[in-house]
């Protein structure tokens, strides 16, 4: 199966660009599956029942989350009632919404499981321990397993893929919002990227609207973030499995700008 | 001017990989400078007085550091004599060696910044502040300028290429040592990458073993980390420098594995 | 001179608590100088221009801050004009209103100095190198000078004491809202206490609603922290200055209930 | 019974205070059960088995442990034998050495839970849930249950006060090395203390030499700590719990410096 799997996507620039993009690549990789991760869909915060829509009708399976999850305080009210969208599943026992699905489209059967990092982020249950749990729940469904990790530091997130190397078919990166250009397959079958990217304004940082961010960095004063409303960048991952096995057979990054996109076309 | 920028070099992994790798890279690309980061070029941490040496030897015109500056501790002997050395500029008055530096080589000259973030890491100087001051004395010299800001965040760092952007002719982030995928050149004439990786062990988790950080996550036991042994994966960035006006007129990411290396021997 | 220093005054309770228990106080010590800690006097988050006035009224005459400075954006508007109001002085250069001030009343004059640690806190410039420079400047006009440290680590609380012995008269800490129990004179003449703890509800957290704060610990889900309205608890410390030499000659701790103040009445 | 509980005695100036102190602590207040927390005993980084045996000689009956358990790696060879030393129960499953225990002594009962706090510190299991499966396991054996709750942020502290209150009959917090003054007794029975302090130098900074830490303030430069010499000081709390209740009578504070203890004598 192909695995379309687009990184954190920010405000509505990083809307615009999915509505813009999405139907490009599907008629040009034929993915089987679309995983985006949603934390910074609703003006860089959260997300909304009304964007996890347009998300599913744009042709996305599933939405993965991190620590913006609770940002839209929304979400509360349906992500119970919502088994496409996973949150990081070391969230303490109790915590809505649940940290693994599994999605069937095209014919393809992917087990996703969504987990996050404790450097220099707050403390959670261990994600490895997390992992181990949840992916032998996964197997007992499917081979094939995409786990997004979102993650600060890239010590945590290459100890991860390593650490899921023959048990995960794509352990992927999403936080920073800045592609890695680390694509490889491990020895045990693993595809991995310690991040995606992001999908938003190309001239801002990481989405938001840059002076906003360089104020704070100068001054140490409080500073609110919007979402950059200027030219979009799209970051995303394209990785093919292999159904029986579950192991990755490919895995190529993709990078495209707004100017890039309007040439293709 | 064409400069050749090289991210951490790990151990003696890295440095057999940089003995290896350069000569070809030199006959390939001609670079005027070539400036390398040595912060954890002896066994992980810090760098010493030989090492230096083996560096120049090799070509390397100037080395950069960050927050494993003085792990090595013969260091505070002998850096305040060493003119091609920089360690980040924002350290406070009085720190020994220099935040920047001028080399001149093949009839080029390049002024040098070496900056450190502040988020997630130790509480120095505003890095923003210490680029207006030493980037005003550098152009003094030369039009052409390096910076190497070593820092965590990705916010950080593209907020400081922006900030730099028509001042500084090359902006580049080293520290998490995984090449980042977001080269670019932005309007006012500055070349950026968020990060330029490392040299060192491809199968390790940052140049170090594996087992032993894998171990730290998931214990949270005390666990001493050594340079792993294994295969090399050597990255670095190209920067094409227009020598009157100091714009970049390109940039470009190197990254290579030992494997790649041999096969285009 | 008596300097009273009453410790972060906590929004509506706090205030309640400073309104009932200063003219007491005041009857009681005597003291020359008042000055109190203000940065969380409006709902927990900064202070009003009508809540200074309040406690101006009531015979305070200094506020320092911390952390919380910005919280409530009004003081953006008239801390420029507000002489009284001290903010941490090694916030980075241009930041609106003063790091140190100079009061004088009952016939004495007090050099007051407000700093900020930088462990576990945003990183600014460095408090022991603006202590230097603000400390000769205020000794030109007073040999009495009061500091509030507001900090997290006991570490750097009491390496700041030692390092300001002989210096400053009287060397506090605030944050943390917990009053430590090691007042002392150091042997240069400077009086110190990590922490003089808080005004503000005694059976909250921090002077905030305790279930809230206990559910996000639980839950790490987001939760609104607000002023606890239950009874009060008053910390403050007691310092006497030899006015020639600006030696503390004592100093102790206050510490009041709710209760333990009724039944004085 | 009568419960002594002496916060972090570091290194041999804090090993020296206590074997002074203790005797005459002994016959003052005829404690029935002594705990003394241990994590900085051995040169201010861990615990030896030859120390933990001389505390046992000195009259201590059990001993807690924090965030520099595993400094002497020692530890681990004989940790898993000794039922007198806890270390933080939240530490991931597998750790050596256990969490909590039971002490009996003169015909007394007591259990003993050491926790860790995550806030500013590495990410643990979360020490309520721990709190809540082990002070259940604890209440079969005895309702007399005394944590040690090793910890740097005062709302975590003071949260995990709260949360026990009516479980536990002390809660002290450690780590911080100054002691709070803000011993009470909850409603429901617990008695309780933010922090309890240290046993060591009274000169240094938390027991350490002192211009080693101001000099790693101030030049951001490495500097190796070790134990302060000088003379001592001594903190302590010492509580009165109800036997048949395991409710919390009394809680009092112990602050002793070297100078008061000999005029003592
Ligand atoms: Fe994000
Ligand atoms: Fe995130
Ligand atoms: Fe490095
Ligand atoms: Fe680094
Ligand atoms: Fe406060
Ligand atoms: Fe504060
Ligand atoms: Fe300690
Ligand atoms: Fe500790």
């Amino acid at each position: 199966m192909i695995v379309l799997f687009i990184g954190d996507i920010v405000g509505s620039t990083g809307r615009a660009a999915l509505k813009q993009v999405l139907p490009s690549l599907k008629s040009k990789y034929q993915p089987h599956l679309i995983v985006a991760n949603g934390e910074n869909a609703a003006h860089g915060r959260g997300i909304t029942a009304a964007i996890a829509r347009e998300f599913y009708e744009l042709g996305v399976h599933a939405i993965t989350m991190g620590n913006h999850t609770w940002d839209n305080k929304d979400i509360f009210e349906w992500i119970d009632d919502e088994p496409r969208i996973v949150r990081p599943a070391n969230f303490p026992p109790g915590t809505p919404g649940r940290g693994s699905t599994v999605v069937k489209a095209n014919g393809k059967t992917l087990g996703i499981l969504n987990l996050q990092g404790r450097t220099f982020l707050p403390p959670l249950d261990c994600p490895f321990r997390a992992a181990d749990e949840l992916i032998g729940k996964l197997k007992a469904q499917t081979p094939c397993i995409l786990v997004d990790f979102h993650a600060e530091a890239t010590s945590e997130k290459i100890a991860m893929s390593w650490y899921l190397d023959g048990r995960a078919s794509v352990v992927v990166g999403t936080h920073t919002h800045v592609q890695t250009n680390d694509d490889r397959i491990l020895p045990g079958g693993t595809a991995c990227l310690t991040d995606v990217g992001m999908v938003g304004s190309r001239d801002g940082v990481l989405g938001m609207e840059r002076s906003s961010v360089e104020y704070r960095f100068l001054t140490q004063l409080p500073s609110r973030f919007t979402v950059d409303e200027g030219k979009w960048q799209f970051h995303a991952v394209l990785a093919e499995i292999d159904d029986a096995t579950g192991k990755a057979k490919s895995i190529a990054k993709i990078r495209l700008t707004e100017d890039e996109w309007l040439l293709m076309q």
